[in-house]
């Protein structure tokens, strides 16, 4: 499962908060993070993994690693469109392209992957069957 | 021990970073709050109650009500003094009057009520002994 | 123009992210304040004071005195409603009553003063005569 | 001056507080890159380039790209120490790999790009003779 797939672009608004802003008049640059972070969770959400999934589950997903560009910086109350399109599912990760966009304006653009880990010692764990199944039927384009 | 008391100020040096600050070119109002905390932290720390107590105990302090004024805006790259002096000390409980100085300058001043909780149900419970104790001298004015 | 006003309670739904919480397992009881003043944001908006008056306008507000209880924790996840109503409005000051919501639950509830000021010296500055009226007649329970 | 420098790697300690954390019980991964900016303006103020720089001077550094690796968590309580060492400088930005460590364990590794630009319109401008001299003797090894 290792080949580049193309998935759906999941994407969800948001605005820009003076909480989001920094002496230098702009977003700062560390919260862009923060929204891609809600991206990826409303996308999950959207494939039925909210709430009783965050409670119950004994997993949780860490984030690996990060690699961002930013081309131009979000103002304060901009509404933006933040992307969350998986590019490799595995049975233990997936890894994600993520985009923060103003109209037709790519602000900042990175690659996010996380990791399915044990609540509790935080090693790396399978995805629940189910979840796996969803997040690849999404990836091959199927509506729920 | 409704009293007031006339504890000692704790006071703890900290400097404004790119972080701290927002679009208004000033520290954003919210963060004072966390200043406030590290104060506190430091203050519980220098009595004893550090690591140790955080993860062992099966306790913590939760904030139960601020009320913080704001008189002088901090800047980037400003040096703090934030300082915690205890003026009601109960046996579940805590007020804290704040103050976040610039020099001799006040910029923000607080009263913070602070209580301690069970971990698990966050119902109130008493502080243990050997921590009320120490706090209680430590507002006497005693050294350890 | 001190007397207490009954002005219709304004309110704003949002989620908590991950972003928004402590290790204790809660929301951050510092970023209550954030929501709260999105809601505000959200408020002048409503009354037709959005992007344009933050750009244009020589004054911006800022928060000069906030006093909020905290009466039950919000978790990961939750949707809260956040309220702001204007309890007073002064020439070039607001207080508000504002509370966060899950529910029938009432969360939070704050007072916050906020001081209109000019952009450059800080220094209180009287509201635009059309924001003014604008407010009065918000407060008013007139619709535009 | 694209070649690879071998810099010496600057220092700069912290502790994780409360704020630092999320409901994970562990620092929210977003927040290493407010400690890894710390460790690069106390680099910078090291060098000479504190607060009369950051107001006087018509320019500011902004974050270009982020790579990120978070290899174990930081919990609370934890005194981090944060690396910065330039590992390329241009006339108008600089490549600096950081780290944070707990003791000997490398908790999180990532490459920043950080570029020098106008204040006002943002577009990216050399640095100043002198900040460039003293950044490149500082990588030189040579003592201030």
């Amino acid at each position: 499962m290792k080949q580049e797939i193309e998935a759906p672009e999941f994407s969800f608004p948001l605005r820009v908060y003076i909480e989001d802003t920094d002496a230098g008049g702009i977003v700062y640059y560390v919260n862009y993070l923060k929204f891609m972070e809600r991206a990826r969770t409303e996308l999950m959400r959207s494939l039925g993994f909210g709430k009783d999934f965050i409670f119950n589950a004994e997993l949780m997903f860490v984030v690996q690693q990060v690699s961002v560009q930013y081309a131009l910086p979000a103002q304060l109350d901009d509404e933006l469109l933040v992307t969350a399109q998986p590019v490799q599912v595995g049975a233990a990760y997936m890894l994600l392209k993520q985009r923060v966009l103003r109209g037709e304006q790519v602000l900042v653009e990175g690659d996010i992957k996380i990791v399915c880990v044990d609540k509790n010692n935080l090693s790396p764990k399978r995805m629940p069957k189910n979840m796996l199944d969803r997040v690849r039927s999404y990836c091959a384009g199927e509506k729920t």
